[in-house]
């Protein structure tokens, strides 16, 4: 594709057009990371009590924002997701959470953005409940990791650079 | 600080007080960044009109998005911010955008989650305005670079590691 | 059914996936009560004026809740409500007001939380309408009365014990 | 006081002025319970991994629903709740789960109604994550507990009748 | 003023800095019209009943609106009215509908927004309800009557041209 | 017609009920415009830079508009957008911009409403920017132009009296 689908001829922001586009199942996946000190990631993984509502909070906030992508993201279409799925992995070797958030509909356009606000919204969670401890948290790597459905099919992301 | 301040002593997420803290003037600076091809950056800081529209209507999510904080991030509190800009770099030679948000208000407590908001709601309109051409677009380094005000005063982040 | 739906085999929270589930037509009936003072029942009931906005005003309210159940309540699904009615019954021998809710659509999940939210914020609404007169009133018995629709077909309540 | 604060002369619905009230603490409870079967009471009660999640997301949902209660309740004014609480208790004796919500801030008006409202939509989410297990659950004995700061300075329910 | 205060020396979309404006007492009344068929104004106007609800849910649509001004007007602050009102008056005369709003804050920025808003959506919902008989209905005149507070003090509207 | 669809025998507001209504594509025309002082006219249609985000910031808060319309007024159902267009014209004969928005999706109810929704917001949304230098503009004409789809198919609005 040669053009940027969300900007029309004159320039202008635009939204695509779907509503000839046929409805199919649509899955994407999307990751993010955040990486803090040793003593903040011990913090939120020690202890059942604490690791519990640590993720359990950053869990809601990264499905709420799912549903809510078409009103923080200008151009995106409103959607009906059938399906939003959270999950942590702590990666204690490169002191960080992995975020992965699995968005799915049967509809008439793709689910990566609501994939990529969910991972968002959880790590900013996270930075939230962790930054009197430790403010310098960073987060990164955020990213699509496939998707499934539509007309393009079956895309999977490359090793990250 | 040695505890978590958003977990109580049961494990349980939990809003802190700030009913008794001093309404002091509180500002934040927080970036971000969205690695692209070299190819789509080109696109969308080429030519004025496509400029013109990709990043206004960022700034717009990211400057939204803000106001919208304590409705994405479950332990935030309301606040009335008392301004929000956004402003995007382009850095042809790491082939991306840099995107900053600068967040103030005079309140009871600090603007940092905010500004991140802002930085990673302008970074996925971005993504969502150049997915099209380029679905491997990772956002990177988002983290908080400078707050003033309240109890703990100036903080200000060091080098990215 | 022996597991709960919405908590996966870790304990953790999950939303329902509905991707493959049947589109048909569904129906929920709930109903609440508020009691109140005699004196705070005749108030809102007695009088061509004040019974029209007040009731007016709580229909609207609980309209709009019910469809604004999904970013309420964590792990529903956004859905496309075809039909919200609420009624309110005065009950002089009880001094309370019943509020009945029906929620209808065409859909892959079931309506019975969009009737029961639309219950709870239309009698929060009466509430906040008389709490200066009578700030003891107390809102109960809300329930699903009836559903219709969807794999486990009709399902009526019983008696309330 | 004679009459409905938030009805007019002329029977219309009218928004409290509290442009001229002085700014105090402010401070409300409210409680209210969702009964069902023992034997769903026990699902989210026995095990630490179910209990962990079923609580956490009734709690976020409740202090999320708390900063909304200006947009769900119509005449209520838009307030910065400077703490947020939501509790919860087991009572198997009763075969129903207590919630009680704690709200507060500094302002020119009282926080019953964002109490209430944490409370109803706690008791929602409690109903939604457990309903496929138990669709006959009542939410009942909604109502504020105490309240200070104001103009009427102290309030305390009486027993429930 | 010789310059667009929402627009930067870059031509960028920018929010005001009000951080350090004084804090004063601010009230804003705008008007607005919907003008339609003298058979569509007798039937909202004749009849207890009909002219109830019809008003009553625009009165309440307006309020709403006002309150949200900060999430749909993209450059406004987020306020916390203190009082938003909303007046109809027929006016068979010209067959059409006044609406007026007034909206008051002690604030650091003017309502007016909050007024205009409050205006166009209680005419929207006018056009809503009465749509499926009179589609060719027309809103007009919207505009800022009055303005009291903040460093402008009073400025009051001229004849309509 | 004959009777208000918005309104019941009781006088009571009222959902239209959409369940059974058959799914077509839908498209709706919109337009409004302000006016303005011949100088602000120049200010913000002179200079490309000015020129650029006025008209973009106001294009997508019509745009994020028109998908809230639900959630502004009390009636509308819920509606999944395939398709929101907004543009604006420059009238300097008249001293004014026009603004015209498309919308359109497959669905059971018809769009107007939306595309209404979506002028309104993006003229507010002009004004905010303009009114530091313009305090008097009026916004005016705002009409449904044109609609397709549905029971009652083409529909085209006749010379504004």
């Amino acid at each position: 594709m040669s053009k940027l689908s969300h900007i029309n001829s004159r320039g202008e922001a635009s939204m695509v057009d779907v509503t000839d586009k046929a409805v199919s199942q649509r899955t994407a996946w999307a990751e993010g990371y955040i990486r803090m000190s040793a003593h903040t990631l011990q913090m939120i993984s020690a202890g059942e009590h604490a690791k519990g509502d640590v993720f359990a909070v950053a869990r809601i906030a990264g499905i709420q924002a799912a549903k809510q992508t078409a009103s923080l993201i200008p151009l995106c279409h409103p959607l009906m997701l059938s399906k939003v799925q959270l999950d942590f992995e702590l990666e204690p070797k490169h002191s960080r959470v992995r975020v992965i958030a699995m968005c799915k509909l049967a509809g008439q356009t793709g689910v990566e953005m609501e994939a990529l606000t969910a991972v968002s919204v959880a790590a900013l969670t996270l930075f939230d409940m962790c930054k009197a401890v430790d403010p310098a948290m960073v987060i990164e790597g955020i990213r699509v990791l496939e998707k499934h459905g539509g007309k393009t099919g079956h895309w999977q992301a490359g090793e990250l650079a």
